[in-house]
């Protein structure tokens, strides 16, 4: 056994006091978000309407590196972080190979993910700003349940718009929300304007993440000290989430680790984003290299098969436009497909990164991603995310190419959380009825075709 | 802040590498299990049909102090442990009190609970002996869930019983086991002659953990290459749970923290016992003093309502009869009761140093204790299981006490584990719908008035 220990947790001491902004050391900077009426560049005013104003600052800021995270954030943090470095020991067993595998663990909490790192910096600029509130939509309820635990712990109002599929489907994730204080409403309903129209044309909708974003909006844009906030995609979302990515660097470089390879699942990017912050960074600046790789469910693909071009960022199509890696906005992904990652699109930020070529991207099928989560689970104990799956699976396949080149690669993934919520899916899986769905290249040329005309 | 970290994990090399054998500081020894058809003391022969020799062994060791943990258990431990020692500031800060509150925290692994400690080690006993697997029953399934954690880990067969309408109600439980690789047979069943014997008697039966119990045993005693095994009540599980204890007590020591009072949540004992070990061997041995609270709930109150004499550890009346704080074996908790702690008797330890005035028991009404699992929730984080709660409640009963007597006493509890499978049960106290039940004077001597006959 290496002195290298299976867990490496930090001191508190050790632990990031600042965010990193990966934007202010890229050459090409990410095109900026459209106002969707005007097709000018969405201001600071424009986006207060909807986002908290530090959050806004944030959003827009491609210059600034560091952020300080505030102590009250940092000493949430301190709740659930530092999130351990894990070295795969058994998995690398399994496998035969001489490949070192790492996989930085996010789902120590009771949101089952990475994404309360960001829910408690947008609760906190919202409780800083004297708001009352904050309403969001949430799918599989991940998101949902990060911001509801957030909420609690300040004392905010707490909205949650829910897909009514999921909430009928996810009564459990609804009750986490519930229990942590927060209104979960099944959308569309008939507390907004937008959901009332929603339900009038179509009666027996399922709802859809497009239509729950525009509710929650709705609702932010209507009710005095109420904003917006949302889990993913946004520049300040991966800021927030580079505390991943530099408690990982900090961890390795205490005992001397350097990764060549860096795995992380990708739907609107937010743990890869953060996972890859300060490596990337360095890849940036010329100080490292670093492969890095992203991995996309087959059913829906946007790096891999998508286009690099302004799209709305929702369904609805009552969202700023992004110029970004797209399917299409009108692109649903089959409801075959069990985990999230079901974002027609990308971050900006790591749309342009993958553009310029400082990222490889691949996409790999569902019915193999439970496969490596089930021998995951079994060696390493965890029960993994079908999210954060699809990235064990590409660690996976890269160790075993170790084993045949042998080559003694270091890999680091990011393992953003747990699968608890997710047994119908592994369910499907154990009785052998789970299925792939790959979109042929003529259903992309439909989404794809439907594209907004923009000349940026 | 404190100097003293949110969460204390300590570095491996500082993780326990024996588990410790609190018989061996008792002046009186727990009795004797007895046969249940001779009522003479059970030998290590008679133990050795249905449990592994080496857990026979350490079942009957009244004396040996320590047991060095084997390398692999402690490489298995090293996956999930040590589990951190976490100060509750937010929940201090909550109660306005001048207590200091800690907890030790052993939800942060797949099976949600404790329960993963001694099914590794039966595991590894059981494989070591070339065993091809294991039987055991499960009501709720944390620890059916542990077991086949462990046995997928040390590729052992594993084989579950699980009593019919939680297999039915809780299906995500058993998907976990299946995910592990265990075969989940709902109780009862046509695979062994009690089962159909129960079936052509009862065919609408919903189950019963005893039934459950009887199944297992069969299957075990009946297959060569097979035992059973069981995750609480025996001395053997105290044994492997004092890891949780002894973990408690070095990081105590570490930061110079000495806890006045020790509570924990109290069904079999496996939790209890285990947390408090080391303390209680102090205790024990003179050399420092501890209140020790063992916190049970209202619907089942064996500690507190019951009586200390031999009784059946199964409903069924085939295991053998332990001397026990006991409701008497026919005693069943209402179906309304929520969590786990639903065992009619208690550990044989525990029941001895309760009757000898080492500890204290108190009991609490379910609708009390989800009130404090969703207080605790909403500033610490965690979303406690049912079971946890109970000693969550009673700690912070203690720390109100100190808020109104002005004194800075320190409380370490047991958070045994996670909810994210009790959800329905979280979801009757959302909407108002939970009651509580507390057996009445009659109902207990009826059930205590079935008490085997026996002149020890």
């Amino acid at each position: 056994m290496s002195e290298i220990p299976y867990k490496i947790y930090l001191n508190e001491s050790e632990m990031p006091e600042t965010w990193y902004n990966l934007r202010a050391d890229m050459a090409h900077k990410p095109a900026p978000l459209l106002n969707p009426a005007t097709l000018e560049p969405m201001t600071a005013q424009e986006l207060g309407g909807v986002f908290c104003e530090e959050l806004v600052k944030q959003e827009l800021d491609e210059t600034t590196p560091y952020y300080e995270i505030p102590q009250e954030i940092r000493d949430f943090y301190k709740m659930y972080r530092p999130s351990p470095l894990v070295r795969a020991y058994c998995l690398e067993k399994k496998l035969q190979t001489p490949a070192k595998i790492y996989y930085k663990f996010e789902g120590n909490n009771t949101s089952g993910s990475h994404k309360l790192n960001s829910a408690i910096a947008q609760a906190y600029y919202a409780k800083k700003q004297g708001l009352r509130g904050v309403t969001t939509e949430t799918g599989a309820g991940q998101w949902g349940t990060a911001l509801s635990m957030a909420c609690a712990y300040l004392e905010l109002d707490c909205k949650v718009f829910m897909v009514k599929v999921s909430y009928e489907q996810k009564p459990f994730r609804r009750e986490v929300m519930r229990t942590y204080g927060a209104s979960v409403t099944p959308s569309p309903s008939n507390e907004t304007q937008v959901g009332r129209k929603i339900l009038a044309e179509h009666p027996d909708t399922t709802g859809s993440l497009g239509c729950a974003i525009s509710e929650a909006v709705e609702v932010a844009v209507t009710n005095p000290g109420y904003r917006y906030v949302l889990g993913s995609v946004l520049n300040q979302v991966l800021l927030h989430q580079s505390v991943i990515g530099l408690e990982a660097k900090i961890a390795m470089d205490k005992y001397g680790i350097k990764p060549d390879v860096i795995i992380g699942c990708a739907g609107g990017g937010s743990n890869l984003g953060g996972l890859i912050a300060p490596f990337m960074g360095e890849k940036l600046r010329g100080e490292a290299d670093y492969r890095i790789v992203a991995v996309e469910p087959a059913s829906c693909p946007s790096f891999t098969r998508g286009v690099f071009a302004y799209d709305f960022c929702d369904t609805g199509n009552i969202c700023p436009l992004a110029k970004m890696y797209t399917l299409g906005s009108s692109f649903i992904p089959s409801a075959n497909h069990a985990g999230g990652l079901r974002f027609h699109g990308m971050s900006t930020t790591l749309s342009q990164l993958y553009h310029d070529g400082f990222m490889e991207a691949i996409s790999v099928a569902q019915t193999d991603v439970f496969e490596a989560a089930q021998t995951f689970a079994r060696v390493e104990g965890i029960l993994p995310a079908p999210e954060s799956s699809h990235a064990i699976l590409a660690a996976m396949n890269e160790a075993i190419r170790c084993r045949e080149s042998g080559e003694e690669k270091t890999i680091l993934f990011g393992l953003t959380g747990t699968g608890y919520f997710d047994l119908v899916a592994y369910k499907q899986f154990n009785d052998g009825t789970m299925s792939d769905y790959i979109p042929t290249d003529e259903d992309l040329q439909i989404s794809i075709s439907k594209l907004p005309k923009v000349d940026k």
